[in-house]
């Protein structure tokens, strides 16, 4: 698991479930809790064209000037790499500075795959300007598999220095299908990086990312408490002890969903972080049965401690 | 996927998330629907030792007396198989009828490792009975594999015609271990069938289940909106449609949740069950997005009528 990569995209895939209106102390305790837990990646949002997007409508993240993030993060001594994401075509290049100057590292260019020849361009577009890019080809539970094929042809012979996701919008994916997709990207882009982002429809979403990185999938996208558009993504908490645990800190994870995300274990029973907390220390659930006083944090520090004596 | 088959725990370890204090309209429900979903076992509760435990204390399911059986399933003609569960020990044989003369077929013998010598033979009680017998061996994530080994081999040795059960208590365990588990199964017990049941501490419940039919197991236990204690089971109607859509009939399921449960899907954002139907019948998940006006059973009607347009 050496090579594989943790991406935050919970203030950008979060973003569609509340139109970017993130108050402004979350977003800064967002930042500042997943530059501890030392991810990867975090994306910010999106660079939208506020041509087409009427600001007032939407909180900044939607738009992700370079000014207000450097606000943001200038108390912040360790960042992750930053990254914001464009749908194709409806960015503004006119507000698009090189990457030397901008707080971002990198560029996520989503797209569906009839879109491609344009998706190309804008990708020629972020490279110029010193970006690193991945390519989000979304909605790929909708395609047939000789379209894919072509489409990573293609990908391979003109931008072959991006990394391209396999991005199950739908949550529609079986672990079968997961592992196809991700060896028929590996394959068709003769071994240039896959990521992997899915949505948890139908609770499939930590399982799906495991079985892509066994397959060969090294971006690996995931949110807070699972947030994102619909059934949400794949919970972060979940992946980051399984990636690696010593690498990654869960506890700044736990800390943001203790402080920040509405306690929805009050009905006794069923998946909450507390008792991911018991199946990561495999410890019996009634050590977190929920309303038993503790919080969140609490809890993982009786655990930790248990390991550590 | 011939040979496996879905045993439906919700009465039962849901059961210990309240005292077994389920309405009784909720119970006549429960078994009424899960008869029309076509489920294979269907588990009432546990026959508990009332010397042991305050009838007062509970409902009437943890102790689940035949005349009460039968009074609840009296209306209905098509059954699933009917199961009890007994902690090993903890039941009165004197209250035990012959399965001839029980509405029972499967008894359910629940044992820690260490108990494995009297499980043995309460197993053979209930085997004098005429019962079908499931042996589940619970907090497997705890246990030595040496241990696990030399268990199995006395259960084969000593009582080979039951269905051995891996137990995952806490949630603790990952794709690979659930897949090395249920292959040491199949491997000490050769070849005697095994089962499966998970919670979902790290959302991993439905997939392990699915890893665990991969590699062998048949019995496989869920329950209606993952109830059960902790983090919950395997969600029923996750698993149904992804073990044969045709077999079993995904609605009745929705039907109970629709009346029953807490709607949890008020955030907007999440594993929800309208969000499972997105990803079940491969649709954008704003088909779905939560407070549209439509109820879980009319967006089911609808993607189901465009299966079949």
């Amino acid at each position: 698991m050496n090579k594989v990569k943790v991406l935050d995209c919970t203030l950008r895939d979060g973003g569609l479930t509340n139109e970017f209106r993130f108050p402004e102390r979350y977003i800064k305790d967002h930042i500042r809790m997943l530059s501890q837990a030392k991810v990867d990646y975090l994306e910010l949002g999106y660079k939208a064209d506020p041509q087409i997007y009427d600001k007032a409508a939407y909180g900044q993240l939607k738009f992700c000037d370079d000014d207000l993030i450097r606000e943001l993060i200038k108390d912040i001594t360790t960042l992750p790499k930053l990254a914001f994401m464009v749908d194709v075509g409806r960015f503004d290049p006119k507000r698009i500075l090189d990457a030397s100057e901008s707080p971002f590292q990198m560029c996520r260019v989503a797209c569906y795959l009839e879109e491609l020849a344009q998706a190309i361009e804008d990708v020629r577009f972020f490279q110029a300007k010193g970006y690193e890019i991945t390519l989000n080809i979304m909605a790929i539970s909708k395609e047939q598999i000789s379209d894919v094929v072509q489409g990573l042809r293609k990908i391979r012979e003109e931008i072959p220095f991006v990394a391209v996701y396999v991005v199950d919008s739908f949550g529609a994916l079986y672990p079968d299908e997961i592992k196809n997709l991700v060896a028929l990207y590996k394959e068709g882009l003769y071994g240039m990086p896959v990521g992997i982002h899915v949505h948890n429809n139908m609770q499939l979403a930590f399982s799906n990312t495991i079985t892509a990185i066994d397959s060969g999938a090294e971006f690996l996208d995931a949110s807070v408490n699972g947030m994102g558009r619909g059934a949400g993504n794949c919970p972060l908490e979940c992946l980051l002890p399984y990636v690696d645990k010593n690498k990654y800190d869960l506890k700044p994870i736990l800390s943001l969903i203790k402080d920040h995300f509405t306690n929805d274990d009050e009905r006794g029973w069923g998946y909450c972080p507390k008792q991911l907390l018991t199946g990561i220390f495999n410890q019996h659930p009634v050590k977190s049965i929920q309303g038993a006083g503790e919080d969140l944090i609490q809890i993982y520090d009786n655990f930790q401690s248990g390991v550590e004596a």
